[in-house]
């Protein structure tokens, strides 16, 4: 435990980076906390016939933070989430997750429906209603047949299990082509910490399947402020960094449940940064796995005022259909790049901005730099080439001053198949 | 006059739309009006060979007001032009504009040159040089070849004639594939009243030709502080009502020059209205000269608090990639456009939402309709069948409450066209 102790000298970015580096990577997802239990099954809610309900159950004493889509037009699960999460005063335990259908734009119904479905649950689980939430992700304006939903929970339940992560993984995905989960652990005050987690969404690009979701699971007790506090700071440094299309769907959501013995005050900061590493390598999977893209764009802002400009110059550039065009066609356009981040609303001296692409430096002083412009399409070709979420990401690095706030934001590049998927989808 | 005189115990937006019908399109642009001469000529600053050097004067005693880019990085003419209106107390006569080199990212270099040129200029106009404005499109981050510039100057002035609206406004073009000019007359206190036009961009969407420019002539005079207004009014509901891709320019600039007999103050709504008129043909040519789009899009956001609220949804409708990959596939995708206007940061009432494609009403109360799906593609397979700005467009209408705000928005579909051009395009 030096390297916690020690670290705290440092400056809290280096702590940051030094508290992550104690989180290694191990097998499994959200079930990979001790006391954690997940299922997914197919109910028979998409025409596929492909997994489509999920359970994730939290043990006795969790506490769940939750942050969802901003958005005004949101699904009736989200409302219930959020009604739910306030009446158990963040105790829920369980979230119970369809896809197929989004359960938003269905009116007085679609609430009705959801709090049928979190009562039939809560009932076969032993739980207060509110401790009870539920996640829906598919088509808008469609609601979902409630006859096979409320058939298919005694066999979700029974397929509890504490290997069933994967199988949860599984039965929230849409039209996303990879399954996308991360566990972690860390040796904290002497005992074993997991941190485990799922997402799913490629993009919020779907057409009427928009929804991200992100759910996290970790086994040690945290008090219920301190853990919203800390979730609503992760997932703005990781999902809120994300961007594929700039469309925010009805029904975003992530829910973080923490349950165990209470992870003593020191150690905070060390639980905070396996979130955020976790939440990070979810929210890049989501960015990767985006329609039609063919590899991962990261920014990283440096030298801004504060954190939180350097983030949206980030995904300002991220989200930057000329700058997506650009990754996709390897063309080292930094014009686009600063264009884009001069359109942030961020302010910083156009006369300092400094760029590079991967190792290639493209400007300093506002200014181009002549640069090898082969080589830097071709470090973006290789990118492109790299194995998936290995080294297939595309590294822009945008410094605009001489600030100490810095911040990165993830996308993908823009192809003309996201384009053809999405105007050939047909509702 | 018997029109202007009733309306004026009407609603404003009744007054807006009587007055805006006493304008009728003539032919010619930005040299309609009397007194302004124009002129465009092939200098060498491209190297396609297409003219690329274009000039707007006005006639003495002209007031002239601009609206600019609101990029952080914004090209040294910009800088220039609000330099020079400032200096001049907004009394500019001449507006030099080349295409092909945006000076934009070329630094103290950049801003002397701009300053050169307007000077030479102004030699030969024999005028003071901060009456001489200048702007630019094309290439970010390469200088002017200033000799070229300068050696075309001559034969340019010489080039100035009432007639020459439409030389100009090729001379601007960069990758537009069509010319943009504009031209109404009326009837004002018994003169005839004339507004010329010309614009540039085929949306702000180019690689490195990222140029919205647009300009305004008008044969009356106007008091400088009342016609700034009127042109900050003017361009926000119709230049920056428009989108194409969300990227906005370095150099994006429209400016407006008014000369002649004092209008009295009785007819200045009239001539906002024809202003307006010009102002949203000009940005409507525009967005359907967007790279790769096959029609125009209109959305009309009605029952919001506010105007400018109303435009805000209007445009975010507009810029979706998601609404504008349903349009290109002629998909009468709801769930898309009712989201996108979800995420305007503007509260509404969704359980209000009534929305319609056409002539098609999809929703009622936040909740779809049944409606005859082929007949609402086919609707939008129509309109990509129409003739060019005439019966091309696909009509949104978005009822949110019972505001009295409402606004429009321009923009067009988003096709796979569009991003081969511009992952195709090197730089």
């Amino acid at each position: 435990m030096a390297l916690v102790e020690d670290v705290f000298s440092l400056s809290p970015k280096a702590v940051s980076s030094a508290l992550a580096s104690l989180w290694r990577p191990i097998q499994g997802g959200v079930s990979a906390p001790l006391g954690f239990q997940a299922a997914g099954i197919t109910a028979g809610l998409k025409d596929s016939g492909k997994p489509d309900l999920a359970l994730l159950l939290a043990p006795e004493g969790a506490v769940c933070a939750g942050m969802f889509t901003t958005s005004l037009v949101r699904a009736a699960c989200v409302d219930l989430c959020v009604d739910h999460l306030q009446a158990c005063g963040g105790k829920a335990r369980a979230v119970l997750i369809n896809s197929g259908q989004a359960n938003a734009c269905t009116g007085e119904r679609g609430w009705l429906d959801s709090l049928r479905a979190s009562q039939a649950l809560a009932g076969r689980l032993e739980l207060p209603v509110e401790q009870v939430l539920i996640c829906s992700t598919g088509v808008i304006g469609v609601p979902i047949p409630m006859d096979t939903l409320l058939a298919g929970l005694d066999p979700l339940v029974e397929a509890l299990s504490d290997e069933g992560g994967a199988e949860a993984a599984g039965a929230i995905l849409t039209t996303d082509l990879v399954e996308k989960q991360f566990a972690l652990e860390a040796e904290l005050g002497g005992r074993s910490v997991r941190i485990g987690g799922m997402a799913k969404g490629s993009g919020m690009i779907h057409p009427d399947m928009a929804t991200m979701l992100g759910y996290l699971s970790c086994d040690v007790g945290v008090e219920v402020d301190a853990w919203q506090a800390m979730l609503k700071r992760v997932v703005d440094c990781s999902f809120n960094a994300m961007t594929v299309d700039g469309d925010t769907s009805t029904n975003d959501s992530c829910l973080a449940f923490a349950a165990g013995e209470l992870l003593e005050q020191e150690h905070l900061q060390a639980l905070e940064a396996g979130l955020l590493v976790a939440a990070q390598q979810l929210a890049k999977a989501i960015a990767r796995d985006g329609e039609g893209a063919t590899c991962l764009l990261e920014v990283q802002v440096e030298g801004v005022v504060g954190d939180v400009e350097a983030r949206r110059i980030a995904r300002t550039v991220c989200g930057s259909s000329l700058v997506k065009t650009a990754v996709h066609g390897r063309d080292p356009n930094w014009g686009r790049i600063v264009a884009a981040a001069g359109c942030a609303g961020v302010p910083f001296d156009p006369a300092a901005v400094a760029l590079w692409l991967g190792p290639h430096q493209l400007m300093e002083f506002g200014e181009p730099l002549p640069f090898d412009r082969l080589a830097a399409s071709r470090y973006m070709q290789e990118r492109v080439d790299g194995s998936y979420l290995c080294d297939d990401t595309v590294q822009i690095r945008l410094v605009v001053g001489d600030g100490s706030g810095d911040g990165m934001a993830w996308g993908c590049d823009l192809s003309d198949q996201y384009v053809r998927i999405n105007a050939d989808y047909t509702t």
